[in-house]
């Protein structure tokens, strides 16, 4: 019979009598069903639901979740009996374990069922009881850190999932230290040779650095101190996966990177944040651009901090991370302070309500969409990073990393999304094409006439929008030749394609400036543009124009026929319909 | 005789009374020396100098220069004597005097001399006390202020001198109540119409924005009261010349633009600044990258304030200064709270020899410029906008904007600046041709073999290293056709030169990849560079190579004569000089 310490649930504060009490009623009824049974490993069946509750356990998780986790795993055990369950303890530990276990058995059927099926059903059920999510968010973390117990080839096809999909959703949950972990632990699955190499750096620069970082801490404390603030500081490596990331974006050796450490300063206030953030900035000189307010502008996972870079020792870049402990907390458990919290004062919990990961998985679950759309949808939109735009009335939106003005449309309505010709961002004219970013105002130019297009359909990023135009076009425009790749695959071979050929933008000299209100020129509802009339081919009344959006240089109106026009860089994406006004009872009709 | 009231020089409580009293004294003299004197506008003779003496006294000058200022333009005067000046005043007067009044004679003379040797002489005046400059910028300030006394075309020049010389003066000096005027007079005096319709359109926004301004005033002091801080709160418009710039750097009109007015809060305390920050950004959402620490990285004037810009009412970013009230005296008035604060016990007052632009004049006096090349550098390295960036040791250096890595190493030492082969910014090499940014940590990558280049001279923004370069080209390579006008447009032509030609720059794939340590590839005293083959030439030893620096694929290597090289856009200025690294013995010859 397997033994586990007496104290093996006992040293956690958060749990009442009862939930302790219920925790050790579900390990003894775990191991009587269980006693007889074996990984394939050779450990105990036991042994790994006890490592997924002691993981959910250490993150504040309550004692329902806690006793559920022992059973996410039995429904395969033939002793097992669910009506036990709900005769013995209550009745969320039934249904917590029959949403996990459900799940289960569908993972175990993964390789024969399309991925994108099997994900939907599992967040389909998660979306009921977060704490289900949690459970198998923990499943997954022990999964990972026993991966060496399976063949390589199985264990890449999880870490990789776990990279897409299982760690991203963490990161969403706002749980910081499980995303960190999972992200680690894929990376040394996935390329064996830089963990061990980044690994290797990072011990070595830690030894380097001790001496400046144990100065540092003690400086800064000294001079808290004098300004009447305590504080706790840290000094860590930044996590092995993102100095992978900075690695390859930067295309460097790890040891060409500045800054593998970085160092965390935990306050009592709000307002000793800031006050340290001036003193971070007199010790050491402040770079450029790197200050980030997450206090004041919070991560859709709640993550609240002050992010500033300063100039450490000998031309070290060194980025310091300056929070309340609470704001501490809740970035390494996330979501699960909510349970931690629940029944301290706190007022800066985050609610389940409150996370957007959750309500965006909710409103999917409402949605139409085909499973390989649901799964788009739930990578590109919902676990990857987002930014925020503001609205011309200085509401504040959440949207995709990447996303253009088309998203953004679709974003605000639908009906926006499908009349929209054009954009604004601060107020400059952008290509539709262009990624938005983040604090931007976005304004969107609409037109009564406009419809979705299949190049609107190539620039919009979310699956949202993309799933929304194609259902337009396939109504309405059912000739149009829809091929989905390609449309995809566009942008980029275009521009390989215009890398080849000779390519000429008009010259400035080459334009004549007119008064746009005087010549009439209507884009959508807005006639407030710099619009010039290109000279090449001096469109005047009523001959069908097309407007080009330069960079710098405002709008440049050509004849549609110009032979000029396929020679413009990126004409696709920075063009724009635009007409000229005619007195209403003039108006052309639509066009099919 | 000329009346002025009793008062004119008593209300300034910094004077003590044997300042006072020998202000009365002057004032007395000057109108007993001018009284049968008028201006050609009919004005007292007086009356100017008084004004000058005026606005001194204002900025808190001491009472030595308020009273040299009211003889500033007497050497005129069939009455005044310079040696009762001596005998009836303090002896600093007289030589403030004949200090100011020496420039005063070369200014009269300025149409007929190269204004190039006659600001270099005016310069050389005045470095000797920074008083005397102080009197000249009054002086100027005054003469704008009655520009409408001139006829338009000698405006316009006194304008365009003023924008050129005395308003980028003043800034350098930290007197921004001066050089805001000063800027805003010649914008009048240059553009009229620009100047009407800013001026129509601040008018305009302030009346629709007064409601929000005053409730967002209010709101600040209430926020703050609660957090224990006491602030002042002034809204006010951007002053115009700043507006007319902006709208030409963006190609927009003034109504486009949304950032016309501003916010400044003044605190008590460092601390109270910070604090101040977090909860002006738990008010409105701050604004990506807007946040500036000019407290921790004073500009080279010793301007400080924290700067942050805000999403105010209705989308319209709002920026927001932030400093303490000794902080705001400094910006306003620069230099001259050398003399207000010199009694008091401040320890932030900027001090004459704290001001890099003294140092900076002082440095060029001893130089052996031409007055061309002298004008040039005032223009350029002293006057201009500048920059900080760190040295890989971590120490900090201020630049002119523009400076390039030659301008740098030069900057460290001309020895530096002759063997320059190459450059880093944070880690990554970049073309020597490009500018650098502010906080970049700058590495001079040298060969021993190197030396100077008309390349490099035509890279090159200060006129110090463009003078060392040349006085280096014309001693080791008289032969060199060294057109200096061609020279400086070489860039700009060259761009103009490559669009309409046919550009390939080679693909990634045709490129293989080596290793820059076994080849034994060198650049300068560095083989830590992310170096790659051609495949187009493929480039073995002996053969002469260049190097390419691509964008973000590291340095290609090519033959030298490469038939592809040619059609690499911007090839002359991505090039550095390489060589395969051979044993000593075997080193060949230094180039000729």
């Amino acid at each position: 019979m397997t033994e586990y310490p007496e104290s093996l649930f006992k040293d956690y504060p958060h749990f009442s009598p009862e939930e302790s009490d219920q925790i050790s009623r579900a390990l003894e009824y775990l191991i009587s069903v269980s006693s007889n049974m074996a990984r394939p490993s050779g450990e105990a069946f036991s042994a790994h639901p006890v490592r997924v509750a002691r993981i959910l356990a250490d993150l504040g998780m309550d004692g329902d979740t806690v006793a559920a986790a022992l059973f996410h795993a039995s429904a395969e055990l033939p002793d097992f009996s669910p009506e036990i369950l709900l005769s013995r303890f209550n009745p969320t530990v039934e249904s917590l374990v029959s949403g996990s276990s459900r799940i289960s058995g569908l993972n175990m059927k993964n390789k024969t069922l399309q991925q994108a099926e099997s994900i939907r059903k599992m967040f389909f059920a998660m979306i009921n009881d977060i704490r289900i999510l949690m459970i198998r968010l923990a499943d997954r973390l022990d999964k990972m850190r026993s991966l060496k117990n399976l063949p390589e080839s199985e264990a890449r096809v999880i870490a990789q999932e776990t990279i897409e999909i299982w760690a991203p959703l963490a990161n969403r949950l706002g749980i910081s230290s499980i995303k960190d972990e999972l992200e680690d632990l894929s990376l040394k699955a996935l390329n064996r040779e830089a963990f061990d190499q980044i690994k290797a750096l990072v011990a070595a620069k830690k030894g380097e650095r001790a001496s400046f970082l144990q100065e540092a801490e003690e400086t800064l404390v000294a001079r808290a101190r004098a300004s009447g603030i305590e504080i706790a500081v840290q000094s860590r490596a930044k996590h092995f996966w993102s100095i992978y990331q900075k690695m390859k974006k930067r295309n460097k050796a790890a040891d060409e990177l500045y800054d593998l450490l970085a160092m965390r300063i935990l306050c009592e206030t709000v307002n000793d944040c800031y006050t340290m953030l001036g003193l971070v900035h007199t010790i050491w000189k402040p770079l450029d651009n790197r200050f980030k307010d997450y206090i004041a502008m919070p991560k859709p996972n709640g993550y609240r901090s002050l992010h500033t870079t300063v100039m450490g020792l000998e031309g070290r870049p060194l980025e310091i991370q300056i929070r309340t402990r609470e704001m501490h907390d809740i970035a390494e458990n996330g979501v699960a302070s909510h349970w931690l919290y629940k029944k301290g004062t706190s007022n800066e919990i985050i609610t389940e309500n409150s996370l957007s990961v959750i309500n965006q998985l909710k409103e999917l679950t409402k949605s139409r969409f085909t499973d390989e759309d649901y799964l788009a949808s739930i990578k590109t939109d919902i676990l990857g990073d987002s930014i925020y735009v503001f609205t011309p009335k200085g509401d504040i939106m959440e949207l995709p990393a990447g996303s253009t003005a088309i998203d953004f449309a679709y974003h605000v309505h639908t009906a926006v999304g499908e009349k929209i010709v054009g954009a604004k961002a601060d107020g400059s004219i952008i290509p539709l094409s262009e990624p938005l970013k983040n604090t931007q105002v976005i304004e969107v130019i609409t037109h009564p006439q406009a419809h979705p297009t299949q190049n609107q359909y190539a620039n919009a990023h979310t699956a949202k929008a993309r799933q929304k135009i194609r259902a337009w076009l396939a109504e309405n425009d059912p000739g149009a030749s829809f091929e989905k790749k390609e449309a995809e695959q566009e942008p980029a071979e275009q521009k390989h394609h215009h890398r080849g050929i000779r390519t000429h933008e008009p010259e400035s000299s080459e334009e004549r400036e007119f008064d746009a209100a005087v010549l009439n020129i209507r884009i959508g509802d807005t006639t407030n543009f710099m619009i010039k009339f290109a000279q090449c081919c001096k469109p005047v009344p009523p001959l069908p124009i097309v407007g080009y959006v330069s960079r710098g240089r405002g709008i440049i109106i050509h004849r549609k026929d110009c032979t000029n026009l396929g020679r413009i860089p990126e004409i696709k994406h920075r063009s724009i319909p635009v007409e000229w006004e005619v007195p209403p009872e003039e108006k052309p009709k639509k066009k099919k």
